[in-house]
């Protein structure tokens, strides 16, 4: 018995989010078709995270045992990218050892939130940007990031109830201004609530166009009350861009 | 009865191409569509080119005549887009002259073909790029594409055979580098015949694999023979980027 990681990209548009569910489509579960048809048998996965619908993944790492002890890898990927649809790419696969788990030896999640900021909206773009055509106060919103770095119960920021503890730890948020008009959140923690990336970005964009202040954001999140928040931000800006693991490079 | 332009883009890869047709979506289609629920009438128009399914289009030109003398141009587009889907953009509308012919005005039409020249394929840009990931020599594709420049018989550069006339100007075409792992090609001339662009593109491709000499580009024009012809290079590429009239701005 082998156990692969294979570092997963995907566009989640036509996606009904990442996790298993009966009658849907989603990522996991046309990767464990995949795997299915490779291994002639069932075969299950772990995930780094999960991704809500039309959530985007450039490196989800997805880990399985493997009963074909004779497949490399490289074999792997290739056996994977040839039974997967055309909205799921395997990009690397890595051996690992029998105890890796994604969720519990990530080290770090990098998510990456894009937002498209030109005064008409853009076709070509509309699947991975949120289209915003107000201006933006890059540095207001830098202000307001930094009352979130660090270690706070950010229970204001979560949308649904399944996590125990709501404490997590932020250890950057950078905002950058690419090309002119796309801003790029990129959003750096030990792990995230529900749907955390996306109010952090949509109250940092109430920020931005100076409808809240700066210090606002630490009073929502002080106030550990979600019905403070503003609302979040779309789903089709969001990427689970890396996950940072000791075992492998991703 | 005022006479209007509108320039339209779209996204092709849900559609069965630009023009009507019985039982398909087209972008002609859900375009009259939205004029007729403007006008509580039907409205026929016209456009400046067609493009084939899978063909996006970023300056389409489409023309058609309106009872509602009170709307000027900016608010025609603006129920033009509250009124199309998601996949359908009008960029601009003009008013025009009763006799205004986007097919027949139009005095250059400029299509982009862009390739993801990468060894691993970007989901991403799936639907906008044909993925080639062989090594291209740019000059090479440009010495073919001399030949090509001027007025010419382009009988082996067609698909189908619904035009009386093979003979076409191409004014320019400038194959671009963009970003390292972009190739764009600009290919700008009067008309195009069916499926033009994508031959032309197909047979540069071959000649930057070196598959083909640049001398073989002129030797297949000059057969005037399709059956010369390297295989087309797919729709999701290509763009029908601006056409250019005396009348207004594109």
């Amino acid at each position: 018995m082998k156990r692969f990681a294979a570092v997963v990209a995907y566009d989640g548009t036509d996606f009904f989010g990442f996790q298993v569910q009966p009658n849907q489509r989603t990522v996991q579960g046309v990767i464990e078709d995949a795997l299915f048809k490779i291994h002639k048998q069932e075969v299950r996965t772990d995930a780094a995270g999960r991704t809500d619908t039309g959530v985007h993944g450039y490196g989800q790492v997805v880990a399985f045992n493997s009963s074909l002890d004779r497949l490399s890898a490289e074999t792997m990927k290739d056996a994977l990218n040839a039974n997967l649809p055309a909205d799921v790419y395997v990009r690397k696969v890595h051996e690992v050892g029998k105890d890796f788990s994604p969720r519990f030896h990530a080290k770090r999640r990098i998510y990456h939130y894009y937002i498209l900021n030109t005064p008409e909206p853009d076709l070509f773009k509309r699947r991975y940007t949120w289209w915003f055509p107000y201006q933006l106060d890059i540095e207001k919103m830098r202000q307001g990031a930094k009352f979130l770095i660090g270690e706070h119960d950010f229970a204001a920021f979560r949308t649904g109830k399944d996590d125990r503890t709501t404490i997590r730890t932020i250890t950057s948020i950078r905002i950058l201004r690419l090309k002119k008009d796309v801003i790029l959140f990129r959003v750096e923690g030990i792990s995230f609530l529900r749907r955390m990336v996306r109010n952090i970005v949509g109250a940092l964009v109430r920020v931005g166009t100076e409808s809240l202040s700066p210090e606002t954001v630490k009073l929502i999140l002080e106030s550990k009350d979600r019905s403070k928040l503003p609302s979040s931000a779309p789903p089709q800006g969001l990427v689970l861009y890396k996950v940072l693991f000791n075992e492998f490079e991703t």
